[in-house]
């Protein structure tokens, strides 16, 4: 323990998740600037946080978007409440029940017949019409927006608008084609808008947050912490999210290293993490095995502290209890990452 | 609920992590016949189940091999202590000497003189010489495990012999060429033995079981679960694990559905996950899309179960709160997910 009861990392025990208070707070101050109050919808799901979404709601953003029933009740248990939207489709009508007596305002994605029924029957009061722009994944069919919307009004449900996700477009590198995507998807959006009414339009992420121009809320999550593959995109945010690992072992004859940061300590979806200034070789359950860039840094000691980067930030965080608010080598905080499960 | 207080997996809130009761009890039981006693000392980072751990011990298995000192604590707590063998290196004094102070027989893995003062200084009594027999990860070098063993007992710690995991061979499909990579792994492990001595060989995992001759007692976790990468080897233990999960959402126009089982339910490094008679697309945060099989199953419903079957069990099960023992549809117990965490 330091000065003014500020920890360094090195007495974390690792594997630690560690958020740069720094980068952090730029990223949100940018958005918040770029996108003010409700134009901005943060999804909780990449941070699964209540102690970060308080920072968001801090900087004007007061509507939030979650993935899981668990973030919603979270949410609302933690006074963050005002406005609280559940961008997927649920069924159970325990959860939805849940979720109707939640102290917050809910509205929940509704996308077809069955899911409108559910979320009447458990007493939600709110829903937005989910429709497929693009992606393979949820939503009605644009030109089926309309009459969903009925079906949900003559079951008591207000309809707050329209939500539609251009996931297919979000990955695109480059940024003109990633821009027609996101316009071909919206036309979609725009024309069940038209057919449902309400006054939400809700889309876009953090890819598209500046390239979508229909959407009245962008539901960008990922640009508070990010991951090496939206670093790559070129995008006004920088990695805040990191792992930091111990050198466990070192093999001085082979040239490589290892550090106890492992699949259960990152998402793995996109692939493996990157460590600045070395390759990456392969990741175990427990273990990343590594060696330094040739010509750069040297093979560090057993004992040393290495950050992993981790490529896909949302499954990243899900892995663990609590985050590290740190600068530099410094911890200022911790934050539980108490928003898991479903 | 159903009679007897049973319950119907379509009373459960999905995703949920599914054990079948008798696919699991079935792979104990051939192992348990196969590797009796202490031939056998179970990988407990494969399942993280001190309830499954009971299982494994009822059928004879008293020593356990852990990843984390989580899993440790844990199975000491559950009075699953008799001889627990971290495997992995650890430098962590606070750690390591809560380890030192578990109501537990405690043996870690060292492999350099960094992790031999740890262990000595947070008071461990007992070690394994960990020796690297070609997975590039930790592990001393053959040639130097006696002369680490002799350091190891100058410091005061019992030496009870050799560790090294076949790593690089467990997953070569053809069995003659995993036979051989094993053995040759095993010379070298035989050669670390013969200069570090003890009573232990400890090594092997599930796909080397019956191939690793040199071992006195195998590390086997995977074979109690099961995933589909083993599955397609051709192994005498069956896939127990699944994760349920509900259709959410149906495209007739595109013949796909979309179950809640994504990324945060499941281990990705071994790619997608399987769903019996159906092609899996991709899968998100939350969810997994897929089709049927031309000319097989139909198009699922909204509201209906499916089971996604998880390519690596032991990423999947660090996922999940909670498994369900099940037996078809009905579910016969439900075990908490009781290790995660490091």
């Amino acid at each position: 323990m330091g000065q003014n009861g500020v920890v360094d990392i090195f007495e974390l025990a690792t594997p630690a998740l560690l958020i740069d208070r720094d980068a952090l707070g730029q990223n949100l101050d940018f958005m918040a600037e770029s996108l003010p109050g409700e134009r901005l919808r943060p999804h909780v799901k990449a941070h699964k946080s209540t102690a970060l979404a308080r920072e968001q709601a801090a900087r004007g953003h007061c509507s939030f978007t979650c993935a899981t029933a668990r973030e919603m009740a979270g949410m609302a248990a933690a006074g963050l409440g005002d406005d609280l939207l559940l961008a997927n489709e649920l069924l159970d009508t325990v959860r939805l029940s849940m979720l109707a007596d939640l102290d917050a305002r809910v509205t929940v994605a509704v996308d077809s017949a069955s899911t409108v029924s559910a979320a009447a029957a458990a007493g939600i009061a709110e829903v937005l019409i989910d429709v497929n722009v693009g992606l393979p994944r949820c939503g009605c069919l644009s030109a089926d927006a309309g009459r969903l919307a009925d079906s949900a009004r003559r079951a008591g449900l207000q309809v707050r608008g329209v939500m539609g996700y251009e996931g297919h477009a979000v990955g695109l590198e480059d940024r003109e084609q990633r821009r027609a995507a996101t316009e071909v998807s919206m036309q979609l959006l725009a024309a069940a808008h038209a057919d449902v009414g309400g006054e939400l339009v809700s889309a876009g992420g953090t890819t598209t947050w500046d390239l979508n121009k229909l959407a009245t809320e962008i539901q960008a999550g990922s640009y508070a912490l990010m991951d090496t593959a939206y670093t790559r995109m070129g995008l006004p945010f920088t990695q805040a999210v990191s792992v930091l690992s111990t050198v466990v072992s070192v093999s001085e004859a082979s040239g490589y290293a290892v550090a106890d940061c492992g699949l259960k300590a990152l998402g793995m979806d996109h692939g493996d993490p990157s460590i600045e200034e070395a390759r990456v070789w392969f990741c175990s359950d427990e273990h990343v095995t590594f060696s330094p860039d040739p010509g750069g840094s040297q093979l560090p000691a057993v004992g040393d502290r290495v950050r992993v980067l981790p490529a896909h930030v949302d499954p990243t965080v899900a892995c663990h209890e609590r985050a590290y608010l740190v600068s530099g080598d410094k911890v200022f905080d911790c934050w539980a990452i108490d928003l898991r499960g479903w």
